[in-house]
């Protein structure tokens, strides 16, 4: 037995091939590429296919694919029943697709089979269904009529589609689809961990996802990327954003997008989105976006250059929540569906990981040490203070 | 960066006052008492209080505690429905409880308070609705009308109430109750892990119950006490013991309800089990549940002589499968309630364990060790084999 190790910091709990998280070197690996080529590149089913098969599907398995996902959009009927009761009562965006999540099983064509196959449509229904939860359930909270989806719109599009009604803008489609593959896996943070010790138990994939949602509700982990947009909309024009930042590190705050605990250099999923924003911009007819992409980058720029002025050599760089929310606003999202949005992109790498525990697997059982006292005596009910 | 440590096995990841197992010398200490002192006396109210204020109740704490959990008993009318639509398509009762469980928050009367006292609320609350979820889905699936709480039973006689609408036997409450008891909590196991993982991320305590209930649910963790009792049926009178024994070890089999992988010596949880077992036994008017038992412990002692003569030095005792199966048959349960009975148990554990991490924090993110490639290229899909 060893001593105890206060958030299992540095001990290594599982081998992958999924993703490899450098912050050292700024570098993030996914399914065996960097991430900028990954994430700029393929649709969100690509890189789905990628992890769970270990390699990138031919067109014949893409398209496949993308139709057994969207034979998956209709939500069994308790679902969608659940989600109207959530919305009476405005539950939490997050906290109804746990709850949907979690009544998944109910349609599964075959609840008994253990086998590869049955596992990976598993993946590929619970991984479909996210972005429908999440359009469906907001509509219902905003009280608007829902949207059927449309079978010819991909993952990323068709969430838009069925969010808003309308036809989605493909720069923000292929924006978006960037962002949930930037954030579909990051080594074994603890949203993914969760998924792999429910796994260890041989439990389902459902229970597996489930947890790991609720691990990533906390803001501990999910964070919380709007308050990052937060300070750009009050900081409203570049002029005004020495002051208002010198004042926020003048008065201790921590400046929300900057700083990571793993990276020691720039967030190489900054880039990405960065990227993915600059490209959304260049693509945009709306002023409104174009004057925001330009207030964001003056924001970051005064941002990284008071943070080096006044907190020398602790190499605070742009992290991945300050253009999460750069990314996601322009996409059209309100900040309460930031979370659940990252949800959906790293249940990509949830399956994946259960797929990769079940194929070697043993159970996650660590210890725990006793602080508490062996003989305390039992003292009848009329005797206790 | 240490090296990988499959299962964590040894690996220290709390510190904890609330139970600690001790397999060498077959001791089992919660709340800081043996738990033959807990398990034989306490309620279950009384035990759940312990392990969350570490400190027995007195009178009006216990009375005022009960009447809280009393009045939590009345599901959220979204939960009732999924509990509906659950049950229209046979889902397993366990899966039934982690989605009625993801959906709890539902109804919480201050959703966004993380004082302490509203996490000891919710504690009070989730654990509270546990059995009735459970006795509530089990009328359901067998399409028998609802019975309504009773609040002037206690947490274990109302289940049985629940379940069956009959007055429930005084021996079988408190058999059962002292099986909640026994399996309340037990060091840092799958389940209980899982909790503490997604507390970690400061999300809240539905989030971490119900990936505690996903990750019981595995057959490697929550285990299936039903097949312990399928052999002692199958075997059916005592003079069979020996032959069917002798046939199941030659064939290789492993005897359901016999080892234990921590504990070396008898599992303390068979001795309180057992007792509680014999005094059922002992107020039974009912003439198959004495000849049950004087099989039961018969095929106990046969099994206990031929695995010392077959497997000598292996040391495999009585586990708490095979009188949990007794207890939990004897009082009425059927097999399929096993596993949710034991999660009803653990929910009171779990949830002290909830609050012990929020009470001294610190994210649990473990690391991973990356065994795939670096640098696959990107290949356009038209030029995939």
């Amino acid at each position: 037995m060893s001593a105890y190790i206060p958030g299992l910091e540095g001990v290594v709990a599982a081998r992958t091939r999924l993703s490899h998280v450098d912050g050292q070197n700024g570098v993030l690996i996914i399914g065996g590429m960097p991430l900028e080529t990954l994430a700029l590149s393929a649709t969100f089913e690509e890189g789905c296919f990628l992890l769970w098969q270990d390699r990138l599907p031919n067109a014949a398995e893409l398209a496949a694919l993308k139709a057994r996902m969207v034979a998956a959009r209709e939500l069994p009927g308790a679902t969608m029943d659940l989600l109207r009761g959530a919305a009476a009562v405005k539950a939490p965006v997050i906290d109804a697709l746990r709850m949907a999540v979690a009544s998944l099983s109910l349609d599964d064509p075959d609840p008994e089979s253990e086998t590869l196959e049955a596992q990976q449509r598993r993946a590929e229904r619970i991984v479909a269904r996210c972005p429908i939860i999440v359009a469906t359930y907001d509509r219902l909270l905003k009280g608007r009529p829902l949207v059927a989806q449309r079978p010819d719109l991909g993952h990323a599009g068709n969430f838009l589609y069925m969010l808003t009604g309308e036809e989605p803008d493909p720069a923000a489609r292929r924006a978006l689809a960037t962002y949930f593959l930037t954030v579909i896996d990051h080594g074994m943070n603890a949203s993914t961990f969760t998924a792999r010790v429910i796994t260890s138990t041989r439990s389902d994939l459902y229970s597996a996802v489930t947890g790991a949602i609720g691990a990533l509700k906390g803001p501990a982990h999910g964070g919380a990327p709007g308050p990052a947009l937060d300070m750009v909309f009050e900081i409203g024009t570049p002029e005004n954003a020495e002051a208002n930042i010198r004042a926020r590190l003048g008065r201790g705050e921590r400046l929300m997008g900057f700083g990571h605990r793993v990276y020691k250099v720039r967030d190489p999923r900054a880039d990405v989105l960065q990227e993915a924003a600059r490209r959304m911009n260049e693509a945009a007819g709306d002023a409104r976006l174009k004057d925001l992409y330009q207030l964001a980058t003056g924001v970051e720029a005064t941002a990284l250059r008071l943070l080096e002025e006044i907190k020398p050599g602790r190499n605070l760089k742009t992290n991945v929540e300050f253009f999460t929310a750069l990314v996601l606003h322009a996409a059209g999202l309100e900040t309460d569906l930031f979370t659940p949005c990252f949800a959906i992109g790293r249940s990509g790498g949830w399956s994946a990981h259960c797929l990769e525990q079940m194929a070697d697997n043993r159970l996650i059982r660590p210890s725990s040490e006793y602080v508490g006292p062996m003989d305390r005596p039992w003292v009848p009910i009329e005797d206790r203070a």
